[in-house]
Parts: structure tokens; sequence; C-alpha cells
């Protein structure tokens, strides 16, 4: 049964579902005076699961998460941005332990179901008073109209909030699952840090949650890769409320809250992308005929993540010796005399040899906004995809200049 | 004893050594008209061992040096620049061998003493009939005095040649050992290639040679990076004519002669980086502390490749936690509490800390055209270093225009 029969996206970002209000608030943690502070409230409390940074270098709010998430219920969640409250030591966790139980005094529950998060820059302590002084506000203003507001307080230099939902027929009625996002990479400066929240009102049990959100991870914000920087902050926490009364059960149900979930991870994961500042170019970078999903994995990261090829992406070059030489050094297993390259449609290396006259539309392909490069390594039959952007002169620009 | 008292920095280049003549023609490969082909001639026929690139899709000519460079006698190296003959097929490697064929009989000497790097564009034919036309008035004009112009011969987007020559006291007498290098990475368009000629008049056996080139290399070429891209043609070939008749025996012999290859290969490397495209910093990366040697490689190799880092690095930035973070998702062990940073003598963070006011002097040593940066991981006594650069503006725009 196609996608399309099934899933219908709609408005409402991480409050779509049933059970779910948001809120912003100035704290005023960021100079610009810009809303800094959001809370996300689930009532009832959810299920949850959650994906992590693998940087040993962790903040903070990450530690706290790891503890709390996967052990739910949850009631709600704190993001500031402004400050990461990364290298922190312990008074950073001090401060992301008190945070958490003062929203907990005010939305009477336990101080174990509230977590939060953080975005900013790496190394300053987080301001506790000041943020404390502003939860009461906060907390009056929780609504279910609140997913816009909270996704533009989760903001570092992302230019436009970053919301999607969808609602997923099942035997048993409809479910909603909504959510948001904020940027990775190419954002200045030491604000690389992905966060994603996404709430349903499906009922699901926190053992089924992990696996799939996991799945839907690795399919969506671990296949987009900017800058190749992974933050000390990055987040993402799926929550189910059970509003909806809908069980998730059997394989055809577990089937198709997959695909919605996967749906949205995706859809806040381009988004990311798309908003990289400096960015021009979205190309999905497949890999075909690979020995295997871990080779496929190898020469895709490794393609999407060479400069020559990015800094071609952003000129609309076909140099096409680039992609292949990066595939070369990956790692994987390959086969060069076997290897084919195509973008999009057009085919310019067919079996290893550079096809003469690779039609007139190549490079009308290489001056879209998005477009697919098909790498098949001619060693196997396994595949995998990523996205990556250009590299642009504005990337370095951005990154490299904060002062003025 | 200290390296200054047997290492005297001499001229010559790669023919520095007795035994070792050069020469360049303009053989009308470059659209630029500029000398594109140069030849090393050694007289008596050297004993050689080479380095080669890893990558899986490598050019042809590097498949003919893996054959004959380490059966030896060399009796010549022939160097185009212009085109690489990489990913040319069974085409590519016929006029390899052709064109090794037709010097060894110019020469006088067996095809299989004869090897040829190209360098240049991926893809397109070598021009032989053309090649072939030049190699009268190539082999007519070898010289002593030719090394210079060799190394301007096999230059890209070079902006300056690259030599390097010592002279190294043993007791048995002076020898020599003097090299060429070429350009790697920052260099439009898919010219990423490293090569690098060193020869020596020292008499040594080449079993000797090929462990003490790879120890060289591993210290020198393997320790920069600019792109972290990995050519299809990079090659390191080391040459002795043993023509001093000094024999290179005996642990303190075999351990001074090391010195002087490493440093030699040292300076042709750091050559390299400096003269990158859009190079303003060249920067050296030390981790120390670390739980392994291999730990230690990869958190600086990490560090070293970072984007984040490359572009602060450009923007004279003190981002430390940029440099933290990408030890942390390098995958090597560390203790976040137990890190501590310094730029040259400055400490910013000391034992997972950051120091308050880390000394008015950081912004001089970030102004610096050279520096270096020091981590210490905080999880053993191992440790490594590489040469990176920062990345500009300038780069970008080199690698993604070609065509104005």
């Amino acid at each position: 049964m196609n996608e399309e029969n099934f899933i219908t996206e709609i408005g409402g970002g991480v409050c779509a579902a049933g059970g779910v209000r948001a809120a912003a608030v100035t704290a005023g943690i960021k100079e610009s005076g810009r809303p800094d502070m959001a809370l996300i409230e689930f009532d009832p409390p959810a299920k949850a699961a959650g994906v992590f940074t693998r940087n040993l270098v962790c903040a903070a709010p990450v530690v706290l998460c790891r503890e709390r998430v996967s052990k739910g219920p949850l009631r709600a969640v704190l993001v500031n941005s402004g400050i990461a409250n990364a290298y922190t030591g312990k008074a950073g966790l001090d401060a992301a332990y008190r945070l958490c139980r003062e929203v907990a005094g005010r939305l009477g529950c336990t101080e174990e179901e509230v977590v939060m998060s953080s975005t900013g820059l790496i190394g300053g302590p987080l301001p506790v008073e000041m943020m404390e002084a502003a939860l009461g506000g906060l907390i009056d203003s929780l609504s279910s109209e609140g997913g816009t507001p909270a996704a533009e307080a989760i903001m570092t230099t992302d230019t436009r909030p970053k919301e999607f939902a969808v609602s997923v027929d099942l035997s048993g009625g409809a479910v909603r699952i909504g959510g948001m996002s904020k940027g990775a990479g190419m954002i200045a400066p030491d604000m690389a840090t992905m966060l994603a929240y996404v709430a349903t009102d499906a009922a699901l049990s926190a053992d089924t949650m992990a696996p799939m959100l996991r799945a839907a991870a690795d399919a969506s914000f671990n296949c987009i890769t900017i800058d190749g920087d992974t933050s000390t902050n990055d987040t993402v926490i799926l929550a189910a409320t059970g509003a909806s009364g809908v069980r998730v059960e059997g394989k055809e149900a577990l089937g198709r809250f997959e695909a919605g979930l996967k749906r949205v991870c995706i859809e806040l994961a381009l988004a990311i992308v798309r908003d990289g500042e400096g960015v021009t170019k979205v190309v999905q970078i497949r890999v075909e005929g690979a020995a295997s999903g871990e080779d496929a994995r190898r020469a895709a990261r490794s393609i999407a993540e060479s400069l020559l090829v990015k800094t071609a992406i952003n000129g609309c070059l076909p140099n096409w010796g680039r992609i292949l030489a990066a595939a070369g050094y990956s790692g994987a297993h390959l086969d060069p005399d076997r290897m084919s390259l195509r973008f999009d449609d057009i085919e310019v290396v067919k079996e290893g040899a550079p096809v003469e006259a690779p039609g007139a539309s190549l490079g009308e392909v290489l001056e879209k906004p998005e477009y697919t490069v098909t790498l098949d390594l001619g060693a196997g039959s396994a595949g995998a995809a990523i996205w990556t952007t250009d590299l642009s002169a504005e990337y370095v620009r951005i990154n490299a200049d904060y002062r003025t």
C-alpha cells in the first residue's frame, strides 16, 4: 500500500498531537532579545525515547536526558537557546537539574519527569536565576497553539522555524505525529547543535519506541551532513501521550506508524539542511551496488564530506572524478572497472568508462537547487543514501568571523 | 647528539646527490604552454622504494610504479603534469608502459628500469605521440643542474617549485639527500595530487629503504592534511645511487641517515601545505596524553579536518570548543575532565576547565601565520602530530570555479 494513502500532512508542529502543549518566552539569555526558552508539556505524561550525540564531550543536559528519557514518563521538556551548557563541569549539571526541579514543582510532577536541552555557545554558564524568573510566564502561556513560538525559541542562527506533522490512519483510528527541529552545522560560532522533538498521541510502549526512533533517526538526522562535525548537544526525543486512545499494535499498524515517524523525521532533517547558512544546494548521495550496508554508508559519507565534492556542487561542476576518488579512499570495497555514476537520470560514468556525451541536460541538473547523485560501486547489492550540501564561500565567512 | 651537528642544508634539490641528473621540457600537454614533462635519471642505476596512494581508484602510472619500484634498479622516472592518466582503463596503462619503453630505448636500459608519474585532470587520455616527440629534447638536456627546472615542470597549480636537500655526515663520509615535491589538495580542479621524489648518493640496500621511507612518509607526507581528500595518483619515491661510495650500515649511521631523510620529507611536505591555494595559516595539531598512538592520530586528524576548526583558524578565533568537540567525536578515548589545551604556550583549558584569562598574547598567537595547538586528552601517554591549514573563502572560490 502506498504511503500517500495513509499518511496526510497536517499543521500544528510539535503540538499537532493530542495531549501536547508548548510555549516560548524571552528569558534574556540571548543578547539579541529574541525568544530563547521553550517548554513542551505532555498531559497525560508521555512514554519517551531518545537519541543523543555520540560525542564523548557531551553537554550537561544530554547527561540528564540520558538518565531520564528512557525511564519515562515524561511530563515536560525545557529547551534554551543562546548557551549550550557544554564543557561546564559539575556546575553545569547542577544548573540543569535545578531548572528541571523548578519546572517540576510548578507543574506538580516529579523532577524525574522533566528533562532539558540547551543549544548555543560552548563553555559559558547558564544564567539560572534569569531563567527561573521566566519560568512562571513560560508555563502560564502553554497552549496547543504554541508549536511555532516554541520552534522559534529554540533557533540559534536558523533563519526560520522548522516544523512538520502528519496524521496516520490506522485500523483503530487516526494518530498524529508532529515535531520541531533546529539547525546543525554551518552555523556560527560553536552552535552546531541539532535538536529535534517529536510528539505523538498514539499509544505506544516505551520498548517499541526506542528501536523505532533509532531507525527513524538513522534514516533522517543521521543521514544529513553539512560539515561532518558532531555537536556536543545533539538530541532527538520522541514522546507518546496516548491521548488519541489508539494503540499501535500488530505488524501493519506498527509499519504504518513507523512510516509516519520516518516521514516527520526526514522532513525535519531536510529542513535543517535547507536552512544551513551558506547552503545553496541540497544533494542526495545514493550509493548502490555495495558489498555491504556498512560499505555503502562509508562510501556515501566519504563523498558527502569531501571538500572537493562539496565545492564542485557549489560551482555546478560536473567533476565526477572527485566523486569516484572520494569513494576510492573511503575504505569501501569497489571495482573501479564496474562503477557507474548518475546525476539524477544523466549517466556520466558507465561500468568504469566515462560516457562520451552525457547529454545536454547535465548542466540543467547541476544548476538545480536539489538533485541526486547515484554511484554504483559494482561490488554487490547493498545501498545507502545521505543528504549533503554544497560548501560555499559564504559558509567560510560565517564560521571564520563572528565578531563583525 | 643534536641533529644540527650532522645534518646540513644544501642546494641542488633532487640533483643534490651524486649520480642524479634531471631535465624539463614543454611537451604541450598543458594548454598554458608551461613546462609539463620532467625526467630524473640515476647513473649508476638506483635502488628504490616507493609509497603510493591507498585510494582504490588509483591511476595507471601508480599501477606501473607498484610493479617496478621495489624490484629496482631504477634508471629513470618520467613525470608529466596536465593530465593525471587516472580512470583511463587499459588504454591508460598501455600509454604509461609505452612511454617508459620509449625512455628505456633512448637511455639504453631495460624498460623495467623506468617508471612514470602523472598529475593533472582525471579522465582524459595522455597525448602519447606528443609526449614521445618531446622525449629526445628532454633526454638531451639532462643535467646535474636540472633540479629546479624539473621541480617546475611537475607543478600544476602550485605557485612555486618545491625543493630541499641536506648533507648528512656519517663516520664513513658525507652523503647527500635531495628531493622535490608538488602540491596536494586545495588545487583546482581534480588536481589534488601529491608527488615527491627523493634521491640520495648513499649506498643502501633496498630492504633497508622500504621501511625507512615508510617511516619518513608517515612523519611527513602522511601528517599533512589540507582538505582530507586522497588523490588517485599520490606517489613518493626514494632512489639511492650509491655514488658517494659511503655505505649506510650500523645503528648510528642508519639513525643519522633516517633523520636526514625525515628532515627532507618534512620540508617537502610543509612546502606543499604552505603553497596550498587559499592557505593563510599552517597549524600543527599536537595530541598528547592519548591512550594509544592510534587514538592520538585519530584525534589529531579529526581536529585537523574539522571545517569548524579550519574556519576558526582562518578567522583567528580562539574557539577552543570546536577543537574539544572534534576530539570528542573522533572515536579516541579521552577524559573531558582532564583535557588541557594550549595555543603555542598559552593555556586556554586546564584539566577540564576553561582558563579564565588566558593571557593577552593569545590574540598574537592566533594572528601568526604558523603556530601549534596542543591538546592533552588526559587518557594516557601516547602522542601524535599533524599539520593542517585554515579553510578560506578563497579555497572555495578556487575549487568551485575553474571555468573563469
